[in-house]
């Protein structure tokens, strides 16, 4: 597969994309790719949109404050995301905004806040979620912009679930011994399957959240090692665990 | 096995421990425990020194700067660390931080910078990791603080290297389809074996740096999925791939 080149200026705009294309950059755009990037007119940008894939462009004349960019030739095309739902109980900001980080590098399609019993966290800022999505897409060569979902009730998300769809909850109680073997078990066919990666709260499942889980089917209850893991990390570990045995590791 | 309880305040001591003991406080410590924690006399702490495992403990009365533990009864044996040392081209300060704190989250019994071609950064803070350390393992109950190594060049680490200890050598130029089975045929034995992660630097690793990793003896050349990861994430993914596939995430 083409790699991609960690240091190039990469921007997320939300216009169609095509070759021969202008695009006015809006003040926050200018200024990152002038100011803070130091580019200057004829200076080369990657540009994409989750949708048509990846871009040359280059700045063009404009003032400190605005500017524009020349698209050229296509750079890469548009990949099809991996169906990956990442659920999680909200953290605080600062974390939260790193686990979003995380969870787009990882791959999700999907981050979906959900709200439970020791949970500390209940109002989360979407709009801050999704600008750092979009800063770690920008920052990592990834194509697609997951959807960041509205939080939901841990009721209601078991309620709603669809049954086709794995779901991985990592839980420090379970007692497994082998959560490669646990994750292959559930490997439905060699197709790839709509998966779901749950992390719960830093103060655990409660007693009902844990028994609601465990009466799904179609799950797969997974600890992630001896050591207690901060959510942020385990979010990381355990999508690397699922891309490697389930996901779209294995293709690379 | 006994399971950590997240919030309880845990303290990292030098002094040894036995039940009946008195460990003084020093100002950062009264500081933590009364000012931030806001502990009162009589409230209970959880205290390890990385050698005696971890033991109930209580404060007692003080000054606002100063104050004493009086230590009680054990709560957890030691454990043995595992024998998992995490080699890494050293990143800017913030995300160092992180980095530390997530490579002892992850069970590494040592850090070990290593300067690289394609590295940022030549100097590293020693102190300020293991401050990172510290906290890391008082956060996540973890029993041991792994060792901070000097940072050594890349060539002197190649030519001093134990064979004896598997290397997983992380590089996003690998053609590896299913690095679970590329762990897998590198298991010598059913019994735990030294094990060695490295992260390159994000630059990635010089031509004359790849063809002496893969110039080794027992290594393992990794990469983490299709997506480029950032140091400090793929970090977090192949030490949970290393723990689950060959370290002690099998056993929990």
């Amino acid at each position: 597969m083409p790699r991609y080149d960690f240091h190039s200026p990469r921007l997320f705009v939300d216009a169609p994309l095509a070759a021969g294309q202008r695009l006015a950059l809006d003040a926050a755009q200018a200024n990152y790719l002038r100011n803070v990037l130091r580019l200057r007119p004829g200076d080369a940008v990657l540009v994409f949109n989750g949708r048509d894939g990846e871009w040359h462009a280059s700045l063009t004349d404009g003032g400190k404050r605005t500017g524009a960019l020349a698209v050229g030739e296509a750079a890469r095309a548009q990949t099809p995301p991996v169906n990956l739902h990442y659920l999680f109980a909200p953290l605080k900001q600062a974390r939260l905004d790193y686990m979003v980080q995380k969870a787009v590098e990882m791959g999700a399609s999907c981050l979906q806040p959900v709200l439970m019993q020791h949970g500390q966290i209940a109002r989360i800022n979407r709009d801050r979620m999704r600008a750092n999505a979009i800063e770690a897409a920008e920052q990592c060569g990834i194509l697609t912009i997951p959807d960041i979902a509205e939080p939901i009730a841990f009721d209601r998300m078991i309620a709603t679930r669809d049954p086709s769809r794995l779901l991985v909850f990592c839980d420090e109680a379970a007692d497994v011994r082998d959560p490669v073997a646990a994750l292959r078990a559930a490997r439905a066919s060699p197709a790839p399957q709509p998966l779901a990666v749950l992390i719960g709260p830093e103060g655990g499942f409660a007693a009902h959240e844990r028994a609601a889980l465990l009466a799904l089917p179609n799950r797969v209850r997974l600890a992630l090692g001896p050591r207690i893991l901060r959510a942020d990390t385990a979010a990381v570990a355990a999508l690397a665990l699922v891309g490697a045995v389930l996901g779209d590791w294995r293709d690379n």
